[in-house]
């Protein structure tokens, strides 16, 4: 299916703000994949339908990844909306014909983000968050980090993510945790070796 | 060995903080372990002893638990300070002559905490954070909690730990995050229920 075509029919299936929003995230993920010399039509495809699970919702969401034989782990259960990852990596499949492992690879963690991304995984990740809708308190410095050191962005992320889940009170993902221990450790690694 | 005699010991070996942190500890303990009806000789035992690893520093303690047959994960390599519990644990039977498997959790767990602690372990845990040297922000609302809701005095001890280690800049282990969301979780079914 063409980029037309998703794009349209995500019109209808999204709410107005998701459907910015997946705007968004695609012009973000472009602009990240020139910079930094990823593929530039695979970020407009898993920019597009990174939010295209997002419609599965509690109990939905948890039917719809026990049917696709995902085990969900205690954290998942009990907090459906990680699940709209796993939901819109098959729906990308299944509903928008994408064969490519790589733009359903960031589909998949572009929620938690996970240890260990490649470049097209951690464009959709930052992108998701520094998006022009996005307004949050620090978001003007990860857009400028974004563009400056992606590792040190995902840092960034990663803790903004683990900041609003402790101010909601809501159970942090093992992912997201991992998410920042990696890009830390990288960051370790290369300034060491300057 | 008995307990004046283990304190002799430690006060010899540890530095003036760190034994009069220990002392802190001990006592705090037995308040604790009297309020909750938990056994208050093993929370005396526990509490003095639980620091007694924290001499074995950098490459020393990832030389010792690799002696002992401990398999440190990626974190505990990098940042040995969180091995301290694990040392703990077996100097306490090695050369403090403790047996008690309650005593010997209790200051293994220490540190970091883990998902589904019993009530001694949560009681060394919580002592650790609140005792009287102990001053940072929020310890407070985390003494009078500790008193209230042990439960919640865990969340809030695990959260201090989360927040303290993003602003250093260091590395999460998962054992933080799981004793946060195990409490968390055990909340929200008690509350349910009543």
């Amino acid at each position: 299916m063409d980029i037309d075509a998703i794009i349209n029919i995500l019109k209808k299936e999204l709410d107005p703000y998701r459907f910015k929003h997946s705007l968004n995230v695609m012009e973000t993920a472009v602009t990240l994949a020139e910079y930094y010399g990823a593929n530039v039509n695979k970020a407009r495809l898993a920019g597009i339908l990174h939010d295209c699970g997002k419609n599965f919702k509690g109990e939905e969401a948890i039917k719809y990844v026990r049917k696709i034989g995902y085990e969900a782990d205690e954290i998942e259960i009990l907090q459906p909306k990680l699940l709209h990852g796993i939901i819109g990596k098959q729906l990308a499949e299944e509903v928008y014909g994408v064969t490519d492992e790589e733009v359903l690879g960031a589909i998949r963690w572009h929620t938690t983000g996970k240890s260990g991304m490649n470049l097209l995984e951690k464009i959709i990740y930052v992108a998701d968050y520094i998006e022009p809708l996005r307004a949050f308190e620090g978001v003007e410095i990860m857009r400028k980090t974004a563009f400056e050191d992606l590792e040190k962005c995902i840092v960034y992320c990663s803790e903004s993510t683990i900041k609003f889940v402790l101010k909601k009170g809501a159970l942090l993902h093992k992912n997201t945790i991992d998410t920042r221990n990696h890009s830390l450790m990288l960051i370790r690694n290369r300034d060491e070796k300057v």
